[in-house]
């Protein structure tokens, strides 16, 4: 029975294994972590909207009905083209197919030095620490007595003006101007600063224009300080500079680059500038045709083929990449993959969204609500706790434990 | 406007506070973490059952209407009694009146070394690296090629027959035995072996001994292996040795023994065994009716009054304290502290407890009920969060963010 290698338990990674379940191969799924992790609303962990455990969900616990699945907690170190073997931390695999699904990391653009002064948003673990930062940040300007410090320690700087920075800065703002209002006695919270900092002339800038403007307008009536234009030059424990200015800052999240997870370079020499591997039409790689690539970390675009790096692409891909193994296997050769692009969303703050759904723009209540059903769908959709936090008695029922997360 | 300085915010400092809200004081209430934890609950977490922000809430939401308290994170190094300062790390404050309820730690009889290998459970942190530890244990086993080597990952020992440690056995055995069941493909969790390891001749010596020898049996049809009249003598981190045995072992918890907090040395030189601080009857410290110590920091012992460490009876150490600081202010003497016993309770596994209540003795399923009722009930009285839980939406428009959970 063929051996079928999959690297990285998210979107791609988890739907390419699915993809394969009718199939009589073996599968090995392999992740860092035991978990699958619903990405889009990592922003409301790293906010304290949510607990880990309501966005994630132990990889062996989805899968635990499909036979053909052996999950392996383990990071890849080497992968040996020629030889079709893994090297692991904790061990060797060899196998017939490989998907590598390994996903991207945060990029500072050659400014690594940025990176412990400006935290990533990727895995829970980068979002406990984003949560812990803006808490005790509020607690140190409670306790600060020297104005301008406090003041410091009151304005938050998100770096990147795309989705997830549009998301975290309009959740800071509400934060700071809602829940904790009458909650501190020496500081006025509704006073912080938020600081939403874009290098190029708009935010949302992958969204129609006139979106774009929308979330404008609400990030700036949720008094969201929108610094357009303006290219961070540098950062560090105590200031950001940006535009010429710096300015005293306590507190820098980043969420303006994403990079490659460094596997790809264990594939190709070839690169491009984000780290990601160019791929052949049907998701393998060139000279490979048992190896696929997917997700964030494939690119398309040398086909003229842009694919964005979001969770409908990256699954659509992990079943494309399954569908060709399966015609491999019975001698087909593979299809082009076609991107099925259904449309974007963005919240900005609590009932404000735009929606880009086939060419179908919506802004406003009408796009918060489309949003908070489509992320309730699909959050159901990998059998989330969601439904069973309704009535935790019933997990005392069930026997399932809800929170079994580990990071690495 | 007199000052009165609470160090700690469990279940003693927490109650003192609320009981002078109506009392013409300031208050400051110093926690070297931002939330109050319902540490009933907190096997849990380290259990998977239930999240982190689940049992804990902000000090400063849970006190944000009591105008009269300022909520500091902090954490207090010296206590100076004669200027009446504390020291912090990040400051100083004078008080008239100092309550310390700092509670208490594990302590490895003189085996400070065992620590690293036999974490104890006091804080949010430590379950969650007892939950990283247990996930991480049947992960490795399920990678091990060498069947000893994965006998020993699935060999769990419990050090500690009180009601923590019945707790932490009885739910490990049920996750081997139903949760994980069906999970792993190279492993059988159900075959994972818990021990629950005992000094003494019976488990919960506390409660009546009819009560003890049901706990017994209930442990041992869930699958607990216990181990009675088994001092420990070494741990390292492949092994326990008890009554001259040593047994291959990755995972071990502490649940045997606690000291007070340090925090007790600063006050007198004439700690107990444990390190608690003996108290005046009216809880006050010999020779300075200012300071009162209260909780698992404070013993009566000497007055023949012997106070369990559970929360009820820091409650009611709490109110007394505050009662007694009321009394000064107006010149009346203090009065002496009567601890009230309502009973104990300890669950064993699902569908199991045994219940003392006032000499009034329940076990099996029946009590299992009562335990539940009785701690859903007190969780919902400090606003706990899952109430709201029940409907996650909701909390879209309270504008709370109920995970606000910070560590040190």
């Amino acid at each position: 029975m063929k051996h079928v290698v999959i690297i990285g338990g998210g979107f791609g990674g988890l739907w390419a294994t699915r993809a394969l379940a009718r199939e009589r191969v073996r599968i090995t799924l392999i992740d860092r972590t035991n978990h699958h992790l619903f990405q889009p609303l990592l922003y409301q962990v790293a906010t304290a909207g949510l607990s880990p455990a309501d966005i994630a969900a132990p990889l062996r616990h989805i899968l635990r009905r499909q036979k053909n699945v052996t999950v392996r907690l383990d990071e890849v170190t080497v992968i040996d083209k020629e030889q079709r073997r893994l090297e692991m931390k904790n061990g060797t695999l060899e196998y017939d197919y490989l998907i590598v699904a390994s996903g991207a990391t945060h990029a500072y653009f050659g400014h690594d030095e940025w990176a412990p002064h400006a935290p990533g948003l990727k895995t829970l673990e980068d979002a406990l620490g984003m949560r812990a930062a803006m808490l005790k940040a509020f607690e140190a300007a409670e306790r600060e007595t020297d104005p301008a410090a406090a003041k410091a320690w009151l304005r938050f700087a998100v770096v990147g003006g795309g989705p997830t920075g549009v998301e975290l800065a309009g959740t800071l703002a509400e934060i700071a101007r809602h829940t904790l209002k009458r909650e501190f006695r020496n500081i006025d919270p509704t006073r912080a600063e938020v600081l939403l900092i874009e290098a190029g002339p708009k935010v949302l800038s992958a969204m129609d224009p006139g979106l774009s403007a929308s979330a404008l307008k609400a990030l700036r009536k949720l008094g969201v300080t929108v610094r357009l234009n303006a290219p961070v030059q540098a950062i560090d424990a105590e200031s950001i500079t940006l535009a010429g200015e710096t300015l005293a800052c306590r507190t820098v999240w980043w969420a303006a680059g994403v990079a490659a997870s460094p596997l790809g370079r264990q594939l190709t020499d070839n690169t491009d500038r984000a780290g990601r591997v160019p791929v052949m039409r049907d998701l393998s790689l060139p000279g490979h045709p048992e190896i696929f690539v997917i997700g964030d970390l494939a690119t398309l675009a040398h086909h003229g083929l842009q694919v964005p790096g979001v969770a409908p692409a990256a699954k659509q891909m992990g079943n494309h990449a399954a569908a060709t193994i399966r015609r491999r296997i019975r001698g087909e050769a593979g299809l082009a993959f076609r991107y099925r692009d259904y449309g974007s969303f963005a919240t900005i703050g609590r009932m404000a969204a735009v929606a880009d759904l086939a060419g179908f723009k919506l802004r406003g209540v009408l796009a918060w609500w489309l949003w908070l059903a489509a992320h309730v769908f699909f959050l159901i959709g990998f059998r989330n706790r969601l439904v069973v936090l309704v009535n935790w008695a019933s997990s005392y029922f069930t026997y399932q434990r809800h929170a079994r997360i580990v990071g690495r």
